[in-house]
């Protein structure tokens, strides 16, 4: 049988047996790994080493995604355990009822089943995304990049092993460990097994996936977020609100990319943004009104509205009211995540129901819409769909339900 | 510009609108839609006869679905009254915490945006579908069978005219009238403007809609639905639930397709149950065991277990205890509804631990694993999916939702 094929159903074997094990026992699992990977640092870190030094024409961007850091094994191991103490989310009862006819209905969370992640260089997606999918009961399948597939041996086989001395099949994570570019098209066919695929990394990849498979697709595309400074918003919180959702991680989805500034506050709030981002070392592109107010900086283009930079750049565009805010947002937004700055009850009342997007943050960075901020600890990634999942994909998003239906005989008339 | 994407687009701009009114406003419309379908009662009764005498060739089985009898008039009037009475899903605060940042933060149930519906004759699913889907705020785009065509204008045009008397935008509900088999192709491309497909009718259909777009789909699969009466299970319990599971409906996707009878219970348990099911015209085929009980009926083979019958005959097969049932029930069953007959806790919570099933029944007959007898109101049809909805899809199944995080000034550290 094709290697693939066994492994999406060994996969599905195992998270029948994982369905039916309790909350106890995958926390303690959770522990385990984390304890394992401890022991195997060592290892780990020679693999990873041999990684970057098999690896010498890439990027420094690329080794740097790639190099498992004492600050990222440290955040791998905290992950594990965070995951292990997060209450459990299968058998959580969703909602239920007494019928009049005496029929007891509830919906309970279950697993899905079996999870393919999809991913790029960074190691730690491997342990982080073991540990969402096994904390809600699901198996999991990694396929990570080549370029790190030594790291993700050591990490799959401690996680593997493990498993196994906390009672839970081995088989509930399973590493592709081909490099062959058609294992992805072949994971891609197995709809009789997987149940979820996620792909983690560019929009190419994402893209390929969703158009390559049968099996549902959870998609984690841009985050082309913005602020909209209001006409009373505080000068002191957009300086604050403004640098640290574009500078505290410039690198992910939910930095900011463009900030919107009323016309009646720009002259107050702009020059105090530019000081404080220009320290920073931001780069500004700004609308023709923007760049009246500050002399000397870049025009920003059509383009730099609809661009995720991913880099200390920031666009900035001077708009003439609340509707125009929200106008530009649903023209050049992803969806993703958008704030509001100010202290009217009214205006952030509007933003809210006029903004559709997955998060909508008022007088907050857009670095919060993550997981841990919202009180969901570890997530896989910031869903952009509308279906099944939107925004922080955590333990109970990567969970089904099933009705459950207690009667003494009712029947329908 | 096609005219399929012009239909596409329009729906996409009417449900960004229809996403800001309320729910007020929205239960008005499905209410004057009731009162609109009654006004062109005479109407519509005459484009049904026109679409029944138009179509000589149908079986007679079709030409029931097509038409629209007093009792299906009634009842598409009644959904929509129903579904205008319901709650508000839309804006439903799904959970909510207090971090402590001081972070406040939601998850709000929004609407989808656009829903097209694909199905095949029964008119009563323009309206049903309608009526579902606006409760939830959505836009929704009907393709029906080109034998209802007819039929399906009046409804249309009734529900857009009371739509936009109740200030609701008329292209929220629109009705693609093109007969010729390439628009269904055209709509699967829509991915820019359409949300969700939700296809009803045979797996043929379902099927070539799932593999012919990367727009998410709800799917509505077989039910292959089984009771299985443990040792325990009592005589005339059993006897009501068999009969009312398998004949009050045999045309349905919950109505029951195999009786498991554990060994111990056969022998008391089956003569009640074969009288009774052969006073109603039901034919029996039966495991060996089950036929060297119940001598002359006609033996079941391997086929008749993954069989979904639609038609008034059961499969019966003898299980030796509560893991036999469900091992037949994981490997022949189809996840849509199963239940159990017993007055033993311990047997029913194995059972609903261990049947991974949409609908898991105690003692209640499967024809109630609907949106009604959920108390969940209108339903738009059963989903097999485990992604986004599981069971009965009603209004709250159609909605998304996002996060929203007011706060004062917090950041990422």
């Amino acid at each position: 049988m094709d290697p693939i094929v066994e492994t999406a159903r060994s996969a599905k074997a195992a998270s029948q047996l994982l369905r039916t094990l309790s909350g106890e026992c995958r926390a303690a699992a959770l522990n385990s790994m984390a304890d394992k990977l401890i022991s195997c640092k060592e290892e780990l870190m020679a693999a990873n080493a041999a990684d970057l030094a098999a690896a010498p024409g890439l990027s420094d961007a690329f080794k740097k995604r790639l190099q498992i850091t004492e600050k990222i094994f440290k955040y791998m191991v905290d992950r594990l355990q965070e995951a292990a103490a997060l209450p459990d989310p299968v058998g959580k009862i969703l909602e239920g009822r007494t019928m009049p006819s005496g029929l007891q209905v509830k919906r309970i969370a279950v697993p899905i089943g079996v999870i393919a992640i999809i991913y790029e260089a960074r190691p730690n997606v491997t342990t982080d995304a073991a540990a969402v999918a096994l904390k809600s009961g699901n198996a999991v399948i990694l396929k990570g990049g080549s370029e790190s597939l030594r790291t993700n041996r050591v990490l799959a086989a401690a996680m593997r092993q493990a498993a196994e001395d906390s009672g839970l099949p081995a088989d509930a994570i399973q590493l592709i460990e081909s490099t062959d570019h058609a294992v992805v098209g072949e994971l891609l066919k197995q709809e009789e097994f997987i149940d979820l695929i996620i792909p983690r990394g560019g929009k190419n990849l994402i893209k390929a996936v969703s158009e390559g498979t049968r099996i549902p697709v959870l998609k984690h595309y841009d985050g082309i977020c913005h602020l909209y400074a209001a006409e009373d918003a505080d000068t002191d919180m957009t300086v604050s609100l403004t640098v640290n959702s574009k500078c505290q991680r410039v690198e992910v989805c939910n930095a900011l990319e463009t900030l919107l500034i009323d016309a009646k506050s720009a002259p107050r709030l702009l020059p105090a943004v530019a000081a404080a981002l220009g320290e920073k070392g931001v780069e500004l592109r700004g609308c023709a009104e923007c760049c009246a107010l500050l002399p000397g900086i870049k025009a920003a283009s059509e383009e730099d509205w609809e661009t995720e930079y991913l880099a200390p750049v920031l666009s900035i565009k001077i708009v003439h009211g609340i509707e125009e805010a929200m106008a530009h947002i649903a023209r050049y937004g992803s969806g993703h995540t958008d704030g509001i700055i100010t202290n009217s009850l009214s205006l952030s009342e509007r933003f809210i129901a006029g903004v559709d997007s997955a998060s909508v943050l008022v007088n907050a960075s857009t670095r919060l819409s993550g997981g841990g901020d919202y009180g969901m600890g570890a997530v896989v990634g910031i869903s952009t769909d509308r279906l099944h999942a939107r925004g922080p994909v955590g333990p109970a998003e990567l969970c089904s339900y099933k009705w459950v239906a207690v009667g003494s005989g009712q029947t329908r008339s």
